[in-house]
Order: C-alpha cells, then sequence, then structure tokens
C-alpha cells in the first residue's frame, strides 16, 4: 500500500512481531527503537479497538518525526523520547485514507496510506483535523519508587528469550549502594534470588541472575543462557525489589 | 538472487509465513493481496512436487501483473482477480533459470531467476514455451450454496489467530434473513452455537463469536479475543451452516 | 542504523532465524547463501560472548566480499566458500562504531556501523587494527570419513523441518557403491533405517526415507512430508553411518 502511494520511499521494518493486542510491548519497542533511526514517519499498529470509535493519529513530535497509529497509548512513550508532541491531528476520517476502509484492517487502509502521503510530502495538517496534544489516550505503565534503600521496581515487558525490562535506569539506582559489580538480592514473587549487577551476560555464569543495563538504558533482569522470567515467576507488572545484599 | 539479475527491482515479501505444503493458503493470500499492491511480477512458491514434472509457469494477467509459480493451483485464485490468464508460458525448462537447477530449491533456481529477468524487461515469451491458459491446473476449493434458507459455507482456512475465513462474500447472504446486526446460529461440526453478525471484534464482548465481513470482502468467523477455530472445532473444509436465529 | 549511515544501501535480511547461540548454524547460513548473493558487505551477528573481550573482526575475502562479525567461528566457512581471507582487521574498538557502545547490542552498536561505512566506501584499514588472518578463531565442525565402505559421517544441523545436513558432499560417495537410486542402510543412535538416495522429496512416498543432495550440494537425510531427525533421533553432531543395502 506504501508503495503504490509512495514508491520512492524506503520502507523499514522495525518489527511484525508484537504480540496480538500488546500495546505495551509495542509502545516499549517504538520509544526503544526510534532514537536510533533514521527520522522518518512512523507508523504503528496494535489495534485490539479497531472498528470501534477509537481514534486514529497523526503526530509531529519535537525533533521532527511523525508518528501514525490508533490513539490507545501505543506512540506516547516514542513521542515523549522524540521531543514530545509538538503537533496532533485525528485521521480517522482522513482524506488520505484508502476508501472504502474495511472495519478490521486500518494498517492497510488508514495508517499506510496516510504515511504514504505524508512520507510524499503532504502536511500534518493535510491528514485530519487538529488535535489538541492534552487530550491523547496515554499508556499506564507502572513507576519505580525508592523504599527504605530498597528499589521497588516492575516488569515492564518480558521478551522472547525471557529477559525481563523493569521501569528503572541506572539512575535510579544511585544511593541504593548497588554498584557495578555488586551482590544484589532480587525478591519477586515472595521469593528472594541472588544476583549480580553485570555489564553482560557473559560476565555471570550459565544459569547465574544478572541485574544489567540494557542496550536501551534501561535496568533489566535475565539468566545467562536461561529464560529469567520463568525463573522467577516473573510477568508483566510484576513487583521487583532490588538491595545490595 | 533476484538483485544480482535485477538490481534496481524494489522487492516486497508479502509473506514467508505459508505453512508448509498449504496450497490453498498461499493461493488465498495471492488473491486478497494482490488487488492491494502495485502492479508488478509476483512470485509464490508452495511447491510439495518440487523436482518432479510438475510444470512450472508464469502468467499474464488481464491487468497487466505477471505472476510466476508451480502450476499446481497456487496461481489461479489470483489471477481470476487479475483479469484471468490472458497468456502462458512453460518455464519449468527456461532459458532464463540458474544453471545446475537444484532439485529442491527451484525458488532460487527457477522461479526466482525468471521473475528477475521478467522485471528487468524479459517478455513473457522469453521466459518459456506457449502454454493453452485451458491446461493450467486449477485449485480444489469448495462452494458456497443456499439450502432451506440457510447458507451452507466451508471454512476455506484458519489464520494464525483461530479466525476463519468462509468460501461466501457478503452477496452470499442476500435473502437469507440474515443483516449487520443480527444473531447468528452457526452450526458447526454438529453443534449450534450463536453469533452476531457485525462490523469488527469490539462490536461483540470479549469471549463471543462474532460473523462479519474480513478486510478482502470474505465472510469469516472469530472470537473477540479468541480462537474460534479452536473453540468450535473448525478445520479447513469443515462445513458451516449459517441461519438467522 | 544502516540507513543512518549509508542512506543509499541495498539491505538483504538473510535471515533473522537462527537460534539463539547457534553459531555454527549461523555460520553454515551464511556458506551456504553467500555464493549467490550478490557481492557486499555481509554481516552476521550470533554472539553469545557479546561484551567480553571477544574479538569483533572485519574480513576482505579472496572475491571482493567483506563479511564483519564477531570472532567466535561464524565467518570462516564462508569465507573459505569466498575465496579464503585475503585481510583482516580487528574492530572491537572501530573508530567507526556508535559512541557509547551498549554493553549487550553489539549488532546495533558496532557490527552495522562498521558495515555502513564500508559499504558507503571506507576501507577495510579504516575500521581496525590489522590482523593476522591465520589468528582467527576456527569453528570445530565434525568431519566424514571413509571405513571399510561405509561412509561416517555426522550431522551438522538440523532445520526447522527436521532435515539433517551431513558434513559430506556427493563426492565423498565415490567407491562406496551409493548412486542415485540406491537403497541406502542409514545407522544413527544405534538403529538402521532404509532409505532411497533420490535426487528429491517427491521420489520417495510419504513417510519414507531418503538421502539427497541438498540445494547447497551437501547430503542430506529428510522424510517426504515427516520429520526425520525426529524419527531418527538425530542431533547436531550425531554419527550417521551410510552404506549400499
Amino acid at each position: 500500500m506504501i508503495r503504490r502511494i509512495a514508491p520512492e520511499a524506503q520502507i523499514i521494518d522495525i518489527t511484525h512481531g508484537i504480540p496480538r493486542h500488546d500495546i505495551r510491548r509495542g509502545a516499549l519497542v517504538l520509544r526503544n527503537t526510534l532514537p536510533f533511526m533514521p527520522e522518518g514517519v512512523h507508523v504503528g499498529v496494535v489495534d485490539p479497538q479497531v472498528g470501534t470509535e477509537r481514534r486514529a493519529v497523526a503526530l509531529l513530535c519535537g525533533d521532527g518525526r511523525r508518528l501514525i497509529g490508533p490513539d490507545n497509548g501505543l506512540l506516547g512513550l516514542a513521542a515523549d523520547r522524540c521531543g514530545g508532541v509538538v503537533a496532533a491531528v485525528d485521521v480517522s476520517r482522513s482524506p488520505l485514507r484508502l476508501e472504502p476502509v474495511s472495519a478490521t484492517f486500518h494498517g492497510r487502509d488508514l495508517f499506510a496510506p496516510v504515511a504514504a502521503h505524508l512520507a510524499s510530502g503532504a502536511e500534518l495538517l493535510d491528514a485530519g483535523d487538529p488535535l489538541d496534544p492534552s487530550e491523547l489516550t496515554a499508556l499506564e505503565v507502572p513507576s519505580a519508587r525508592s523504599e527504605n534503600g530498597v528499589l521497588v521496581a516492575h516488569a515492564l515487558v518480558v521478551d522472547g528469550f525471557g529477559n525481563v525490562s523493569l521501569d528503572a535506569t541506572h539512575a535510579d539506582l544511585a544511593g541504593s549502594g548497588i554498584t557495578l559489580g555488586s551482590r544484589v538480592e532480587v525478591e519477586a514473587m515472595g521469593r528472594r534470588h541472588l544476583a549480580t549487577f553485570a555489564s553482560t551476560f557473559a560476565d555471570v555464569g550459565p544459569g547465574e541472575i544478572l541485574l544489567y543495563e540494557d542496550a536501551y538504558r534501561t535496568l533489566a533482569l535475565a539468566i545467562n543462557r536461561g529464560d529469567a522470567a520463568a525463573a522467577l515467576g516473573i510477568e508483566a507488572d510484576s513487583e521487583v525489589r532490588l538491595s545490595p545484599r
């Protein structure tokens, strides 16, 4: 569909591997990958409410990127990383969409055509009706806190290897007593485990737990050559308490 | 292989996710997607008989698209949608193929090279020997019928979410008493279920069955946030009887 | 990342389907596919030791291809097929890498940037420090031998269909008495099976075992419409003894 409208566009497939309906996973992937990608028109579609009156939007970010997708929280974390939303339009009934629009495949009929036209030179205001950015739907994500010297974090997402991204960064460890190389007590699902705060998987033995800063500057838990989520019983939103041992 | 022969060709990967040997699934994907794609040279390879004397063909359709693949029914439904077969050639021993041709990987050695040469300007008759289109292998697919006010349809294909495409379209419901919003009785595998004829998944509650027109104008069964094929015990070719409730 | 540095580069994704940590599978895929691909800069990343002091390298092959990846044996089989290593550099601290380099994602921060710069015209010596090719890490793979008229081969890799690639080629059958169409005794895991040396799957009945030369000129075992590895209990490195029946 994009090639029909914008034959010269370069198309990069970030992923088609987001689990069905997993808006949060999609939002985190966009947040993590966009800063490393060329500036462009970025389409995200994780859309359990397709066909309802849920809004579809196109956003202009402070760094010039344009984001297109359903208004269900999918785009917000990425927009925050890209300079915030400078302008927004409601594209639900965009004049740039394919007619007739099917009820179930807005990726093809709405989001891709709008994105292709924007990539070909259309202005944001050609794509829909202006919208106050403050009205955009926000994604609810947990938030780490410090509690009596313990960093109380939460699992944001579990990847296909069982690695667990937390809602915390290296900065949240300031004052916790946990530094690179430290032994760390990890409490999750009512049980305590011993981990090492390491730079990379190979810094610990096979089967051992590590806390590490992942490639997107986020703290994460993993097991070298193993599945941390399965071993610790962690799912999305599980509380994970980190303290020095 | 395509890039070696046609470095300037734009390559679009429709899918590499067709289940092994599932000619019908491949045929339906081609039928459904080509009308939305730029006109081009379209290669399909689902080829359980690779290495035997099964014919390989290149087809010119009425709308100008060219289709390349094994002559096993894979291309026929798409050709019908694209204006029918205007000309056909047997490319089994095409002068455009890679030599030596392996016995098991004609996608690389035969279909891709022929397609790349056609995309680069070769004529259909350069690719092989003329063939009467009436000699092409047709795909056997079931056919819906009306019976005492009941629409007797069949499952054509079950997708990875458990959604079930039927061999019927909205037009087949004319006179059935089923209209958008109707309650529908679905009889499958000897059991009866209640469904709603809806526009989209979110029109019914989680776990409820819907009959809907999918994004390719085909009637389909699904369960909102569930797996209809598993819940109803439906496989390809299963009979599905639809009547108003 | 590649597009940011080399917007005009044509990118071909050979596969993202190598099982985690399976260096040998990656090495064989590179060896098998590169001879059929346009000459280019080829990046391979299967990198269980990412973040340790393992070396990262860029290689120039005799046929002009350049290979980039971790120095863990991943690139060697392909380099052998492509004319051998003519020059090598250590790119672990390449001036072309992204700064700061993350500890766990060298595909993004090191290998892709180095490859993109090479594709854009940088010289191999711009990418790192010269290295004696003899110091490169070699992959340990088993080696077929002839023993009293029996070809003693080994499973190199099992693909997703259960087809088993052996460490032998058609030439290794010279003098064995096994010719195309022969019945073959296959001894594996202490049990004996009957197979046919055939050109292609369809030459034997469904469920029957065949020995065949695969599309990369390697001998392989398969079951027509079945899973040979599961049926014969074969894993990577399993010994497979072939003799005429």
